[in-house]
């Protein structure tokens, strides 16, 4: 039966780092975690260019909600605070020029992050060519290659055009990506040092915009903002399996330590043995992680359920994610308190 | 174990006739299935009022595709003509007047059908108010009563009102709807004469829009664009078995009739025996459908994860769709061609 | 010649009660007028319905700048204590419910003012009816009623049927006017308790809107945006022979009290007499004003020559002054400070 | 008196050849004119660069209404008429690749031509990179820069780096123009194979996008959108002493054959004498044309009435004009009939 599953088809497309980070090797990173209420930021330092993933640093911000003003607020200050990290250890000139890159395609909600954000970025280069820019302004630009399937031309080709053809110190560049993990989906903020890789994201951009590319620092700020629906069932059933291992716990103190059913099933990995996998999910509940995405994968895809989807209430969310990194981007570049 | 899953929290919201079809009992349905090219139209007559659905003629047009041209026509023209149906079945009088709605959230893109059906619609009331319009064209008003996070008000209410102050013959009512099935998302079309029911729905219209509550004529015309993510995996589930069975299924011929795999994972009824399910999907494989879906919700709801989902391709879709719609009702009603 | 010319054939439409001011008799009004910086507030008080106006307060508010952050809240702050004047004025119950209703088309730019004022309105009457308000905020609810273009419907008659339907102690509607001068073009907020009159506005909603149809109390919120080309033609002329007076005016001291000629422009009135007025614009600068329009209307109009025109910058502006609108009055009714 | 007015101040704005043509000396220009019904096709061949417009072809074509279907339809075969053969003027190689280019402002109304233009052109060349390309669809492009206001890069700079990191044979680039008559505004496509020149438009593209720039060879279509208010007050000054005249002529014959009042105010050129004028007009009436508006301008632009308007039906109107254009390019690069 085996022999007709091909398990090695199914990859994964992921832009978070965080997704891979079990793959690395302990020596190969530097992470580091902290905790703002239940806002996490995970830092982490990729030391070299490896098959997974760019040397460079690469910091998640996990969140539960922007919706309520409350929230939205404390994301955009921590995600202000790692911005600024990240720029500060660039060592730039101190009137260093801004270009801010939306991709993706305003026409598709789920892959209009980027646009909507640089429709709120203070663009101020014009102002400075003319000698009229105020002093307390940085030199920024603000720009949207928009996708291939509208343009006919590849995002890295304009984007190389483009800063061929004016003046930039730093590049920073933000799209919508997609998730492997269902709990990311909105709820997951990365910024990068490294640029945006290629073969990845909610669109298709294959060529790289990056330091290496461009030789410009290049900011990349992604947010997942669609998943697969293979990832929605591999995720789903490894929930069951921990929902079982739960209910059969019989150590009072540790359900206890986990406050709530809730936390349980998002903390505890997963402790059933092999027997006990095989009677809940027969064959399946024996496969492995990556081997149980391939077999959804080939079920799904050939009668085309494999869809990418994204929440319902996605323009709602695009919106204040926009808003917060916009914002943010402001705040930190133009030294504002907005 | 069992007992601590409580099976019968989760409720499949549905509006489509087809997706319960199989609740009803042989004698209180009259069904009649028309297949043109890989367009199916299945209409179904409920005989008298029950508890799952109101008395009255159900028509589900089933389709692959409206993105290309050729399909897209195909499928309108089979619209119009269950839609010609329809209307002709009410006996309304030669001059019948006709109010459109499109129920939904215009800022919401996976909600949004109804209102963009509405803006295509060829509006005439208000020429005939004012003897200026031409014999071609019947009387016809449409209008987006919004939904009630927006206005404060149900859309019931509104409805009510509008329908109190004109003169109406005849209300056709579109919606964006929630699927029960993967395989519906986005392909299908159900038309029906009993209104919209309360209770369900991508929004949540509490009241009912119907004959019953307006003294009017309701045909409500509704498409499934979100879909649980509950539903994602208990459909993949059964697929998982399907495809099991389908490997180890011997019988050349069987398979050779199927003549792809995918028409037999979507054709076939499953056939393991129970030992196999369990062999495949231990205690998971065993559970009812209905307890399967209960179990899922069970897991995902309380940590979030029970999203409504929709296809990220969704504003291009609900751009076809609601062209399509709209067309087939300017056409049927001022009888055009366009 | 003259006999050729109707001169009676054009009619201004304003809603604005500032522009026809002059033409009441002094016992049959009160003026009041207050001046914050360059914001001017002239309320005047109708005391008798008549063949102009209706009976009641009109405030309007003139202002020459909303695009910059420091005007944009000195006119809000302005509007928000007219507002709440005449709400007073109206002795409602402590906990009374609103109905903010925005007339006019979201397709067309400068009639979009009601419709984006209303996406702004913070609505609460759903959460009264679920039993979910929170104290803090008052009822409100909002509405759109397009208009009779695309619904085929009045949109007098879609609020008729709306009121009837629900419970309101307060209406609030917002519109889009046509400005009977050119200097007032997007630089007028006027408010009124007297509704919205027939057979005015950028639209033409030819039902009247107030408390005498609906029972109801009825603010009405105009800003026109939109101007006749007779009218800048006219108000042009006008100007013209105002400069060429200010140029022959030998009086040093008047022309500083004016301060500088633009000042001078707009406040003084013209003090030609009537040769020099023949030898600056000869036949023309003999006619009365209200002939000159007719004239300019007799010679545009049947060549499609007279539109009706607004700035190009109609978008931006309408984006100001709609979020300026609705903050006031979601801080006015629900007593905010945002 | 005449030594307060400036009147060298006031250039009128034009990207419109007929404009000027009447500017040029006999020998400089060769034009011709063909009449389809109510649309009128210019074509003037500028024989050498000159202080006014750059050498080349400069087709005009001028229509009363794209609205209506039948009119719509008209003017789209006239323009795919002439485009084709400013195209064929070119000599391209038969597989020439088209890069289209959307001038303007999405967020501004009277601005987005070009990118809505954009919006609905066939792009082919990412399929012509993937060996995807179907024969039938020649290599095409399309991209829009923004406005400097949005993106603090000036357009030509952008469209300078794309053109510098594709393969290009053929520019195509549309915007929105400033009109410097009345009866253009909306009426007029001008066609050029001389690219876009500095310091015109709508938006203010101060360097020039042209094959003296690009080394391509550029053809570029307006249309006018917007009009200046001292062109309207002007425009109908004139209008006015053409009536005077028309009511004056005895001739009744003469009368007769301008068919009626319409043709003849918009056919005649102005026949009062000077004495004439200046009972009617006064001084005013004794201006040049060029004078006349300088005054105008002097009267209303210190006090901030000089707007660039717009006609109230500006998104409509767009719509139809960009639909009608992106429909046009489609078909001659194309060759499609659509």
């Amino acid at each position: 039966m085996d022999k007709e599953i091909d398990l090695s088809n199914y990859k994964i497309r992921t832009d978070l780092l965080i997704d891979e980070v079990d793959h690395f090797e302990k020596q190969a990173i530097e992470v580091n975690e902290e905790v703002y209420d239940d806002v996490v930021v995970n830092s982490t330092k990729v030391l070299e260019d490896n098959e997974i993933k760019r040397k460079g640093i690469y910091t998640t911000i996990s969140f539960e909600d922007v919706t309520d003003r409350h929230n939205f607020k404390k994301v955009q200050q921590v995600f202000e605070k790692e911005l600024k990290k990240i720029i500060e250890n660039l060592h730039l000139k101190d009137d260093y020029k801004t270009l801010v890159i939306g991709l993706g395609n305003c026409n598709s909600t789920p892959d209009s992050l980027g646009v909507k954000v640089c429709d709120n970025i203070i663009v101020t280069r014009h102002l400075y060519e003319l000698n009229e820019a105020s002093e307390n302004y940085k030199n920024v630009a603000a720009f949207t290659p928009n996708v291939m399937g509208n343009t006919g031309i590849e995002a890295s080709d304009i984007i190389k055009g483009i800063v061929g053809s004016i003046d930039v110190d730093l590049i920073i560049v933000i799209d919508a990506l997609a998730s492997s993990k269902i709990e990311r989906v909105n709820k997951t903020i990365q910024l990068t040092n490294t640029g945006i890789s290629p073969g990845s994201g909610v669109g298709n951009y294959r060529k790289e915009v990056s330091e290496n590319t461009l030789n410009i620092p290049v900011i990349a700020i992604g947010v997942p903002t669609v998943v697969d629906a293979v990832i929605i069932v591999s995720d789903t059933i490894n929930l069951l399996m921990k929902k079982i291992e739960y209910m059969k716990n019989n150590d009072a103190k540790e359900k206890l330590k986990a406050k709530n059913r809730v936390n349980y099933l998002k903390e505890k990995r997963e402790q059933l043995n092999d027997v006990e996998k095989s009677n809940l999910l027969g064959l399946i509940g024996q496969l492995s992680d990556d081997d149980l995405k391939s077999f959804i994968y080939e079920v799904l895809s050939p009668i085309g359920y494999n869809m990418m989807v994204t929440p319902k209430e996605i323009d709602f969310i695009i919106e204040k994610l926009s808003l917060l990194i916009s914002k943010g981007i402001n705040n930190v570049i133009h030294e504002l308190q907005i």
